[in-house]
C-alpha cells in the first residue's frame, strides 16, 4: 500500500493512551481499534441481540440525561439518532469486537460509545474522530459506567429474547404437543418402565406428559423473569451510582421499559447487580431444566419412531431428507436429532455459565461476555430447535395403529390386572409361566385355575387399564 | 458357623423368586435381601430423609386405602403405625440399601413394604416372615407402585429438607448478612473492579450485595416449591392410575399434607410425574444458582480477611482454630474454604442430576435414586454450611479501620470525581501521572493547573463519592 | 450426665489456642476435637482410602526422617507402629472428621499426628494428652506440613486404589466383553444407525465395540498415573521445602514405593504440586471418558434387551430379582440402571473436581478434600459397578437368536448391497416402494425389473454383508 | 422476482426424495439445500477446519479408490482436484450447513460429496447438477458412508488443529513462563496460602509451577494423539465396511497421513469408531484440565497485580488500553480476563462432549455435529488465548521489588524458620502475641526470652528459607 493510499484508508483516533490508525470508513474509534488488535481469539462476535441492546441502552440513557438535565438536547438528539441506528441493526457492521474480551465488556461499551459518538457527530455535521462536539465518554457514556451499562445490556438482551423469541417457540411446541394428544387420545398402547413391557397407556395420555414438561418449562423460564428485568444502570462504577444524578436510575429503567414494552426496574441493589450475575445463572438454569425435557422428549420420539421394521415402530415420522450416503431409501429422525444436540449444548453453556458466574470478585465480575454469549445462543438454539422440531417433524408425526395393537395385545404385563383379584403373587405366577412357555396371559392363567374365562375378559382388557378402578369396578 | 446357629441367625423369606435367608433380626424381607447381595456397590445408603419420607408415604397411602374402603381397618391401623416408626427414624438400621441399585428405587420401596409387613404383622402378634396378615405387596403397597411412590417420597423428602432445613439456614444467614451490612454502614472504604483499585464505597454497601444475593437466593428456593409440591401418587405403574381407586391420588395428597404440613397436593400429570424429574432438576438448579452466590461471598471474605501482614487485610476473621501443622500462630479462613467445597459439590451435583434427569425413557426416569442422593446432599450440605460459616465466621468478623482508610485515601481512583468537571482525558491524565511519579491525586493535579485546592477538597471526598450526585451539587 | 462421670469420660488436650475436651477413650487430640465441634456440616466422612494412605504417608515421613537423622530412632520406632494401625485400618473409628472443614485438610493432617502421637506415647509407656514423648506437630509431623503432605496422602490413594481395585474391575468386564464377542461371533443382526435399521453386522462384532471402549478406558487411565505417582511430600508449607532436610523428598518417596508396591516419585516441581491439583483433574478425565463409555455400553445392553415381547428383545438379561411392586412377573435391566446411576455420579464428580481444581491460589490449592473425596467415589463406584455389572448381568447374557433372525431377515437396508450393483438412486427406489407398499426388498426389486432373481439372492445375503468386498466378489 | 429472473437464479437439482431449487451460482445440491430448508437453527455453520477436513478426506478416499481399482482414473483425478479446493479453504462459501442438523454429520458429507461432484463435473467440461459424469454418492462417496467419513473428518481436524496450532501456543506459553521463572530467580517474596501470609519462596519458583502446569498440559494433549490418529474410514455404514473393498481403511488412512502429514492409522475396531466418540472426550477432558491450570494461573496473575496501591501489587502489568469508560487512569489485566472467560467455555464445551459422549445408541453416535463443534472451538480458543495472554500480558510483566520486599520482611510466618530450633507451641505464641501487639517478629521473640538475637537473626532470614534445610545447617 502507498503512503497517499494510507492516509486515505486510514484516520487518526485516540485515546488516553494515544493515537490509533482506524479504518477510514470505520466508525469506530480508537479503544475498539485496541481491542480488535490485543484480542485476536477466536472469532465469536458479540451477539446481535447484545449489540441491539447497547442501541436501547445509549438511547434509554441519553434520554434520562436530557430529562435531568445534564445533556444538552442537541447533543442528546443526535445520540438518540445515531443509538437508534445500533439498535434496529443498521450499523451491525460497526461492531466487530469478539466475546474474549475485557470481562467487564467495556471494549464493546466503548465500541458503542465510539460508533454513536462519530455518527451523532457527523449528523451534527462534523466529522469522525474529532469527539465533537459529541464526547465518546463524556456525552454518549454520561451517567455511565461499562460496569452498569454492560449488565444492563445483558439483561435487556436476555428478558427480549426470551419473551419474543423463547416463549412464543415453546408456546408452538406446547400447542402441537396438545393437538397430538388430543389426536392421538384413543390409541391404547402398551407402556415401557425400564424399557420394559408395563400396563398401557394411550398414546394421547404419553404425549400428555411431553406437553405438561413443556408447559412447566415455559413457567420455569416466565418465573426467571423478575430478576432479569431488574437492570444495574444507575450503579457506575462499583454500584454507588458516583457521577450519576440521584434519580438516574429509575429514569432509565422507565425509558428501557418504555423503548422495549418489558416491564423494565431498576435494580434495588446496584452492588449485587454489577458483582454477580445470579439472575442469568438462575435463567440458564430454567434453559438446562427445559434442556432436559426436550431431551427426553426428543429420545422418546426417535425411540418410539425407531424401524422402520426392526424397532417399536409406533410412530412414523415425516421423511423430510435422504438419510443416508450409503444406505439407499433411509429415513433418520434428524429433527430429534438437531434437537438433542442444542439440549447438549444447552446444559454445556449452562456450565460455564455456572463457572463464570462464582468467579466474580468483590465489585465486579468480570466474566460478564462469556456469560452473555452463552445465555444468548441457549435461548436462541431452544427456540429455534424448538420451531424447527415441531414444524418439520412433530405436527407430521403419525401413529401407527397396527403395530400399537401388535405390540399391546401380546404384553405380559395385563397380568397387572389380575393382581387386585388373585394376589400378586398368583399373578406373578402366571406371567413368568406364559414368558418360559410362550403363551398368552389367558391361556396360562386359564391353565392354572387361577381365573375363569370371563372374568379374565372382564378384567383384563387394557381399554380399561388406563385409569384408576371407578366405584363398582 | 454351626448349623444350628446358622438356622437361629437366620429365617427364609420369600418372594416371586423364591427363597432367601433373611437375618433372623432383621425385618427386611427377600427383596431387600436380594438386592443387598446384588448390588455391592459403593456404601453410599438411601439418605435418610428419604426413608422418613417412606414412612410418611406408607402412612398416608394406607389411611387413604382405608378412606376409600379397599384397605381393612385392622391392617391399615397397624400400617400406620409401623410406618410411623419408619417415618420418626426408629426403623432407621432397617434399611440397609445403596443408592446403587435399581432405577426405580423399587428394591427401597420393597425395602419399605417388606419392613413395615413384618412389623405390622407383629404388632397384630403375627410372625416375621410369613407376609400374614399384612402382606408386603397387597397391603403395604396397596394402590401403588414403586413408580409413582418413589418419585412421591423424593418430593415428600427434598420439599421437607428444603423447607425445615435450608430455608432457615439461610434466612440465618441473611440476617448475619444484614446485621454487618448495618454496621458497617459507615465505614468508607476502597472499591475493586477487576480487583483493582476503584472508586469507593461503604463497607456495609458492599456487604448489602451479598445480603441481597442470599435474599434472592432464598426467592430462587422458594419459586420451585410449587412444582415439588406436586405429588406422583396414585400414577401407580405408568401414570393412568391402574389398580388405584378414584380418588386415591388426591386422598393420598391430603394425608400427605397433614401429615407434613405442607401443602402437598397431587401432580395433575401423572405421566410427567413418573417419566421425568424436572421439578428436581429445576430445584437443583436454584441450588446450584445458590451455591454461584456462596461461592462469590466466600471468595470475598476471604479476599478481604487476607493478610494479616501482606493480604488486603480489611476484615478479621475468627480465629478458630490452630491453622498450619508447621507454620506456628498462623490462622485461615477454614469457614470460607469448607463453604466454598460445599459449593463445588453442589455444582457437580447438579450436573449428575442433569444427566440422571434427561435420561429417562417413555413411561419412567430410571434414575431415580441418583437424583434423590444428589438433591439431598445438596440441600443438606448448604444448609450446615450456610449455619457453620454463619456463626464460626460471619458473626464474628470484624472490620480494621486503620487499614481501609490507609487503602481508601491512597487511591487513584478517586480522580473519577474529577471527571465530571475537568473532562475524563485530563482526569485519566491526572491519574496516570500520579501513578508513574508515585504522587498524590492532589498534588499531581493541582501541579498541572486542572483543578485549585478549594475545588480539588470539595470534590474529591471518599465521603461524598459513595451515592448519586444529589441535585445542585 | 454428673460432673464426676464427666471428669472421667473427658481428657483435656491442648493446642496454641488452648484446652479442649476430649472423650477419654479416644486417641485424637485438641485439633481433631475443634473441628468435630466447628464443622458440623454433613456426615460425609474422609474417605477410608485416604485415611489408609495417612499412615503410611506418617510411617514413610518417620522412616525418611530416621534415615536422614532428624528423628530418635526410639520414637520414630514407635510412630512407625503406631502409623502402620493406621494404615492397616484398625484406628479407622479415630479419624471422624468430615471433609467439609479446611480446604488444605490439615485437620485431618492433624487429626493424624494427634492419633499417631498418642497411642506411639502409649507405646512407650506414656499418657494420652501429654504430647511426650512424641509431639504431634514436632514429631509425627517432622519435616511436613500439611500442604504437602495431605495432596501426597491424596495422590498415595487414588493411585493406590485406581491400581488395587478400578483396574482389575475393568480388566475382568474386559474379558467379560471379550467372551461374549467371541461366543457371539457368528450371529448375524441387524445394525441400528440413527436407532433405524441399518445394514447387519454380528452380535459379536457389536460386543467387540464395546470390548475395544473398555480397553481404551483402561489404557486412558493408566496414561494419568505417571503424575499420580509425583508426590508433593518435601515441599513442606509452600513447596520450597523450608525445614525439611534435603534428601527429605526422595527418600520419603522411596519408603512410599516400598510400602505401597507403586512406583512413587518425588515431583520435580513441588510449588505445583501443592498450588495445583491437575493431575486428579486429569485422572478425573479419564475417569469422565470411562463414565462415558460403561453409560453407552449399559444403554445398549438396556436396549437390546428391551422387551420381552414389545421390545427389540434380541438378548435375554438374567433375571436377578423380582422388577416390580405392582406388575408381577416384571424383570428389568436393574444392573445396567445402577451402572448408568454411577456413571452420571461419575460426570457429576467431575465437575466438582473440576470447579475446585481450578479454585487454588498462589501457593495453595485449598479444595482438597472435596477432590479427594469425589475422586475416590468416583474410583470405588466405577469399579464395583464394573464388577456387579459384569457378574450379575453381563456374564448371562443370552442372545435370542429367533428373534435377531426376524429382525435381520426383514430389514429394508439389506439393499445397500445392491447399490453397487444397480446404482444408488434405483437401489433406494426399491427400498421406498417396498416400505410403501409393505412387501420384500426381493419383491419389488424383481418387479421393478432392476435385478434378477439369482443375481438378488447372491447380492443380497445378510451373511456376506459383514465385512469389505473381497477380490474378485 | 420475475419468472425468467428467478430461471436464471435456480437451477434443478434432484436427490432420492425428488427435486429441489438451489441458486444458479452454487456448487451445492439437493440435499445440502434441503438442509438449509429444514434446519433453521442458530447461526453456527461447521468449523472451517472441520470443512477442510472434508477436503483431505475425499481426497483421500478416491486416491484409495483409483489405488484399489474401484474409480476409474479419470474421475478420480477430477475428485481430488475439486477436494483440494475444499481442503485449501478455496470453496468455504459452498457450505452453508449449520451445526444443528442430522446427528451423523450426513448432510455435511452430502454437501461435500455435492460440491465436488458438481465442481469435478465443471473441470471434466461437464454441466453442474447433472451428477455425470461424476455422482456424488457413487464416486465421491464411493466405499464411504457418512457414518465413517464424519468420525474421520472429526479426528482430522481435531487432531491438526492441536497439533498445528494448540501445542505450539502451548510451547510458547511455556517458554515465556520459564523464562520470567529464569528472570525472577532471585526476588524472594511472601508466600500465601489459604491467601493468608505464610513462608517465603522467590517469584522464580512461583512462576515454575506455573510453567510446570503447562508442561504438563502439553504433555497430557499429546498424550490422548493416539487414540486421535486412529481413524473410522472403512467401517461404512455399520463398522463392518460393507460396500469398500477390502483394505480401502489401511490405503485410505495412508493417503490421510501422507497429505496431513500425521501419523494417522485405521481404527482396529471400526465399531467402536462409529458408535463411540470417546477420544474426543478423553481429548476434551485433557482440554479441561489444561483450562484448570490456566484459570489457576490467570488468577494468580490477576492477584499478585491487584492494586496499583490497595491491592498486593507484587507484579506490575503491560497498560495496553484505557481500562475504564468512567473511572479515567484505570488499567485492567484484560489478557488474564479473556484467558479466564476462555477456560469458562472449554469447561462448559466439556460437559456438551461428555454429554454427547455418552448419548450413542447401537452402531450409531449421532452427535457428532456437536461433540465437532465444541473439541474444535476449545483447541482455537486455547491456543489463540495463550498466544494473546503471553504477547500481550505475559512477555510484559515486571516484579515491584520493593512492594515484594516491604511484603516478605513483615510477615509473621518467619517465625516458622524458629520452630526446629524452639519447638513449634512456642514459635506460635512469638507469633500470636507479635500479631496482636503489631510488633515485629524480632522484638517479641527476644522480650519472650526464646531466642537471643543472634541466633534470631541466623535462623530468620528469607533468604535462607526458600529450600531444604542443608546438612550442618
Amino acid at each position: 500500500m502507498t503512503e497517499s493510499a494510507d492516509r486515505d484508508a486510514y484516520r487518526d483516533e485516540s485515546d488516553t493512551m494515544g493515537t490509533v490508525k482506524v479504518p477510514a470508513d470505520r466508525l469506530w474509534g480508537a479503544q475498539t481499534q485496541r481491542s480488535l488488535q490485543n484480542f485476536r481469539i477466536g472469532g465469536e462476535r458479540m451477539p446481535a441481540p447484545l449489540i441491539h441492546a447497547f442501541g436501547i441502552q445509549k438511547q434509554a440513557a441519553a434520554l434520562a440525561n436530557m430529562a435531568l438535565g445534564v445533556l444538552e438536547k442537541k447533543l442528546g438528539d443526535a445520540i438518540v439518532t445515531a443509538a437508534g441506528e445500533v439498535a434496529d441493526g443498521t450499523l451491525a457492521d460497526e461492531f466487530p469486537l469478539v466475546v474474549w474480551q475485557t470481562g467487564s465488556g467495556t471494549q464493546t461499551n466503548m465500541n458503542a460509545n465510539e460508533v454513536i459518538a462519530n455518527r451523532a457527530n457527523e449528523l451534527l455535521g462534523g466529522q469522525r474522530g474529532t469527539k465533537s462536539p459529541v464526547h465518546p465518554n463524556d456525552h454518549v457514556n454520561r451517567s455511565q459506567s461499562s460496569n452498569d451499562s454492560f449488565p444492563t445490556v445483558m439483561h435487556i438482551a436476555a428478558a427480549s429474547e426470551i419473551v419474543n423469541r423463547l416463549l412464543p417457540a415453546l408456546r408452538h411446541l406446547h400447542a402441537a404437543l396438545e393437538a397430538k394428544s388430543r389426536a392421538f387420545a384413543d390409541i391404547v398402547k402398551i407402556g415401557r418402565t425400564h424399557l420394559q413391557d408395563a400396563t398401557p397407556l394411550t398414546l394421547g395420555q404419553e404425549f400428555s406428559g411431553y406437553a405438561t414438561q413443556v408447559a412447566y418449562g415455559i413457567t420455569r423460564i416466565e418465573g426467571t423473569l423478575p430478576r432479569l428485568y431488574e437492570l444495574a444502570q444507575g450503579g457506575t462504577a462499583v454500584g454507588t451510582g458516583l457521577n450519576a444524578p440521584e434519580g438516574f436510575d429509575t429514569a432509565f429503567a422507565a425509558e428501557a421499559a418504555r423503548l422495549t414494552g418489558l416491564p423494565f426496574v431498576t435494580a434495588p441493589n446496584k452492588f449485587e447487580a454489577l458483582a454477580a450475575h445470579d439472575a442469568l445463572v438462575e435463567a440458564s438454569g430454567a434453559l438446562n431444566t427445559l434442556a432436559v425435557s426436550l431431551m427426553k422428549i426428543a429420545n422418546d420420539i426417535r425411540l418410539l419412531g425407531s424401524g422402520p421394521r426392526s424397532g417399536l415402530a409406533e410412530l412414523r415420522l415425516p421423511e423430510n431428507e435422504p438419510g443416508s450416503s450409503i444406505m439407499p431409501g433411509k429415513v433418520n429422525p434428524t429433527q430429534a436429532e438437531a434437537l438433542t444436540m442444542v439440549c447438549a449444548q444447552v446444559m454445556g453453556n449452562h456450565t460455564t455459565i455456572t463457572v463464570a458466574g462464582m468467579s466474580g470478585h468483590l465489585e465486579l465480575n468480570v466474566f460478564k461476555p462469556v456469560i452473555a454469549y452463552n445465555a444468548l445462543q441457549s435461548i436462541r438454539l431452544l427456540a429455534d430447535a424448538a420451531l424447527s422440531f415441531t414444524d418439520n417433524c412433530l405436527a407430521g408425526i403419525e401413529a401407527d395403529g397396527t403395530r400399537i395393537s401388535e405390540h399391546v395385545e401380546r404384553s405380559l404385563m395385563l397380568v397387572t390386572a389380575l393382581a387386585p383379584h388373585i394376589g400378586y403373587d398368583k399373578a406373578a405366577s402366571v406371567a413368568k409361566k406364559a414368558h418360559s412357555d410362550g403363551k398368552t396371559l389367558r391361556e396360562t392363567a386359564l391353565a392354572l385355575g387361577y381365573v375363569d374365562a370371563d372374568s379374565f375378559d372382564r378384567w383384563v382388557d387394557p381399554h380399561q387399564m388406563i385409569a384408576p378402578t371407578r366405584k363398582g369396578e
